[in-house]
């Protein structure tokens, strides 16, 4: 079974090309689309962080669940990303992600580092390692926030 | 590669028990999620629509990648339907979600089996054989859209 998720996981890691046939007949759906990935992701994501943080109690094998989702999902919204589409309100991303794309694309493919890790991690089952790996996918997700992010 | 991404729609059928682990803090969290999870299915779902109906050229891949992860995000959306969140807009699921929900959940189960057959199917990558399994496919949206959503 473990092989399994694994072999689950490196063919969703394999389906960065999703990317390559992402189409949006108009921006707005690309921004519906990207900032309902992340609202899914963000969801799972945080169960994790709710264990590590113990607001709920560890539970093995929903933390696991969770992270492959979250792995799964860390794909897809940057697709959604698509010229044209910053913005000044709280939460849309700023001008930049377009003018230092590849500083963008990068903290992109440090989140997914981080949690393909976290969802390997979190399949050994170890509390500690669950809240180490949850640290550093968090970081990932605040240093892209930080500077392409509108606060 | 077949043999991986048919493990890896195995282990995500199997993740059919996340709906046991998803916790939400208020209704309107899980109306968001739900809403979220529904958004990034029917864009990638709309994708094989379009090459099915001939509105976009069929890229054997694409539909591949696109199946796979409507097959992965079908296990998402019925978390969300937790108690006191039906409605009565355009799109809202009505009461009759929570009054029938053996029906609702078997409604659920034929979607899920049916985007699976697809991503089994598009791996073949024969475009009769996509067409038929998206017209399985979408029969179920409707149905369940027919007695379950307001329209």
């Amino acid at each position: 079974m473990k092989r399994l998720l694994l072999a689950s996981i490196a063919t969703l890691v394999s389906l960065t090309s999703v990317s390559a046939v992402a189409q949006f007949q108009k921006p707005e759906d690309a921004v519906k689309y990207r900032k309902a990935a992340f609202t899914v992701m963000a969801a799972h994501f945080g169960r994790i962080g709710a264990m590590a943080a113990g607001r709920a109690p560890f539970d093995a094998a929903a933390a696991a669940s969770n992270a492959e989702i979250v792995a799964a999902m860390s794909k897809l919204p940057y697709a959604g990303f698509v010229e044209g589409t910053s913005g000044t309100d709280k939460g849309s991303p700023k001008a930049n992600v377009w003018t230092e794309r590849a500083k963008f694309d990068d903290e992109a493919k440090k989140l997914q580092d981080e949690v393909t890790k976290l969802a390997a991690v979190a399949k050994g089952g170890n509390l500690d390692q669950v809240k180490a790996a949850f640290g550093s996918a968090a970081a990932t997700c605040k240093s892209c926030h930080d500077h392409f992010r509108n606060p």
